[in-house]
């Protein structure tokens, strides 16, 4: 708050000029006022759960139309989401991985988090307006000069998961979402966009099949292998900290001597983007510290 | 959300080609990982109550000094915040009046709104959202060349008030508050920058002052008189909708007659500003629409 | 509780004797286990609401039939349901009204009351509690020497009324359907008990009727006018405060006099039971503590 | 509920008779005050973790004294503590373990429990009620011509433990507390019953000493070994379901044959009590299945 000191002023002395007596009121209302605090209610999420935030765009088909994303997927808007949930995961503590496909993203506090004291309106408000505000402040950086032509919306929601398996099936839910909607789409924008059929001869050509049908629709009229795919486009992005060796060169001078130049390497945590399965045990094997022990 | 159609697939061809493994799997993960929706809480708000939503800027001192803020007020701060809470009315619907002051701003859905289902965290994250990308959207347009160094965030959480008195006592509530910290703050400041102290000197000069005495500070070493001040730093800025004559003109053009000019007015809701005093009656009196009988 | 005191114990002496060592593994076991105290979820109840807290018999049907209630109204069931909701409203603080019908009973506690810090479990199960434990304690004053065949069940629940109006409705909305309810239920039991129907018969006679067609049937064939039955199977009974004069008769010896008798009367606030109807006006404007100012 | 058909009633014939006016009124009043019904809100308990009742005895330091429980442990009263909770367990679903000790008791439903469908005031309300009435209607079992002077009552809340060593914690917690309590008690009252101290100079005798003084004083005054206390009153009751052989004889009478008496042994599931610790591995080791895979 931008205010310097809370001020509790109690009593009042007599004065003759009228130019006061706003004050005397407002001062004795507000001490009257302030048990409205009290109709807040407490939200505080259950402890040893790891807390999950997701986000969805609100009207994001319009949103998609309007700023003429290409169908289907764009590979600036999902870059800009994924800045996004990076600037959340940079700027809020104790978010051990985020999980981002389409419009929406998914973000993982560890079960042992005590931030803003685990309560669900300060979660899921913060993780929120970060996204929001970065996804305007970087959009230049994705769409170029293409301007952004209104500020968007999203809705965020809390949901607790008590056990590692619980989690991990989130995550796994996620993603098999991320699979079975990319088929749909990329089946769906090719018999349009190559195969010249109209969105709806498309929609009821696609009516009532099933994942094998589209892989072979796409492989047998379009030469296409939907394996081959862009990993990003099939499997979404996840976000997690990871320790990366960052090498620089530093010039140094010493006395009576020729500068030289140095090659300095760090280690430093730091978010990294992926787009592997994270459905079998592969990945959580890999990075045993995502998750924490039951 | 992005997809064009939710797909639930059953059953499953065979099929000889390696690539349908995964979607075979995935697609059966699906249904087998869905049971994770369960865990979502419902979080309806009581009905029949004030549903207020307050936001507040978070780290926002640090904000206003990087962003070289105007002490004590701001005027372009001020403005982009009551731009972006207009945006937050225009876009979400059934809320009736909105405060803000300094970095905060409250927004009161009516008691009969059924908006989301009445879902608290749809409601907070739906406001905060579009109000944390309107700021970042409507930034340049109050702080020009002036450069926003990085995405802002706020916090929001919801509150409910029971009854028109409740409600009232709330916004009284903020408005008392605004009263008491800008009064402070312009003598603080007053004594920093025309005084000449400095600020440990200003905050130890009015340790322990009262109302009075910082009015008194004002008039007699300033020649300053607080209520002379701008209404909108006193007393804070309300939004609300009101019916707002329309007036353009319109040319008319008739066969065989020259081109006339007519002035044409419309009616129309539109949401405007003001800076008054809402602690006592007459604001109530006079728009008896936003409160609804207990 | 009948501990004594909370005694919390820190370090521990050194001591040779080996039967201490299961109390030093106690005591430290206790301080490490402790944690788990902070997963409890605060539930207070939003302030200025009325708090209802409505009871209802676990298989009831059942209870009634082995308990031989007679059909269609057992007063001695009834009775006994009013003496354990008397016996809540004596023991627990802030109840202004009790109302109950068949084998429900609600309690409404004043929209300012703060009694157990107004923790929707600590409300609901203390009235539960009272009541049922009431329940088998008083059995015998109203079913004699039958006897009751185990302890009965009844759940709860906490539902909040923001305004006077919607408390009203509630109390409105559960003496409505007992009318309905004891319209058909008294029809139902006439047809089989003095009409000679099976109840299979009677049930289907009633199908679709409507209440004039009950009130119909009850007086064309079984003169029975359906406003001359009990107020309280027709109304339910609800329970008040109100200002009662107890007239008792004291003896009086001064000496040198004769032993007089001397008549006092005192004011007391008692509990007192009605049948009348709530739904209108007026036993609202006869009572005007119950609700408070919205 | 004792209904027998929940009636719903549209539409109203014309009709001569006065006596139909009230009921018309009512139906339509019905259906007009059903409204009310959305108020109550969700509370249903977050899947897949422990779902804990804890009972407290409200009043209980005055209960106990003015039913004259022998200190420091009545057996009387610590029975029927067991004998209702064992009512609690065989009239509710799902539960797998119950806890007791002094004049409180725990009941943990299984973290896959659907039971009530995992609403908290149903849980807390049920198991609260069934206790109390339990308590009642047992009391003669146990206090034998002794009178229950008036009904008991007892507070109940839900915790959820979303871990196995969240909930053993939680049973170790309940179980330090009683080993600490019950020393505590143990040596004041010997020092007040066999020392002659008052209870004010016993208070004061034991205010700091420490689990290790208290058994000295035991000790070496008393001679009493606080380790050869009743395992009952050192370590609290709790219930379990076990497998357990019934042996029964029958009588078989075959034609042209004598009379015989045959041996039977059943197997059947039934709540049987213990007293051991439950700190350590042992016991869970010993009963696999109260705990769930996490």
């Amino acid at each position: 708050m931008l205010r310097l000191l809370t001020v509790t002023l109690r009593g009042f002395k007599q004065h003759k000029t009228p130019r006061l007596k706003f004050s005397t009121s407002s001062v004795m209302a507000k001490s009257k006022f302030e048990y409205v605090r009290n109709f807040e209610l407490d939200d505080t999420c259950l402890k040893n759960c790891y807390i999950v935030v997701r986000l969805d765009g609100r009207n994001f088909h319009k949103f998609s139309d309007q700023h003429k994303f290409i169908k289907p997927n764009d590979n600036r808007a999902l870059g800009l989401m994924s800045r996004s949930a990076l600037s959340v995961m940079e700027e809020l503590d104790d978010i051990t991985i985020a999980y981002g496909q389409s419009d929406e993203f998914s973000f993982v506090f560890k079960r042992s988090s005590n931030w803003f004291k685990r309560r669900a309106s300060k979660l899921m408000t913060h993780v929120t307006s970060q996204f929001s505000s970065s996804y305007v402040f970087y959009w230049k950086e994705y769409f170029g000069e293409q301007p952004l032509l209104y500020p968007p919306s999203f809705d965020g929601r809390v949901v607790l998961y008590p056990s590692n398996q619980n989690l991990r099936d989130y995550l796994s839910w996620r993603q098999a979402d991320c699979h079975i909607n990319n088929l749909y789409n990329t089946t769906f924008w090719t018999l349009v966009q190559k195969g010249g059929l109209t969105t709806t001869q498309a929609e009821s050509r696609l009516n009532g099949t099933q994942a094998a049908d589209k892989n072979e629709i796409l492989f047998s009229e379009f030469s296409i292998n939907y394996n081959n795919e862009s990993p990003m486009h099939k499997k979404g992005t996840y976000l997690i900290w990871e320790m990366v060796n960052e090498t620089s060169t530093k010039k140094i001078n010493r006395p009576n001597e020729a500068e030289t130049e140095v090659t300095v390497t760090r280690t430093r945590k730091k978010v990294t983007a992926h787009h592997c399965d994270i459905i079998g045990d592969q990945f959580w094997e890999e990075h045993p510290d995502i998750l924490e022990r039951d």
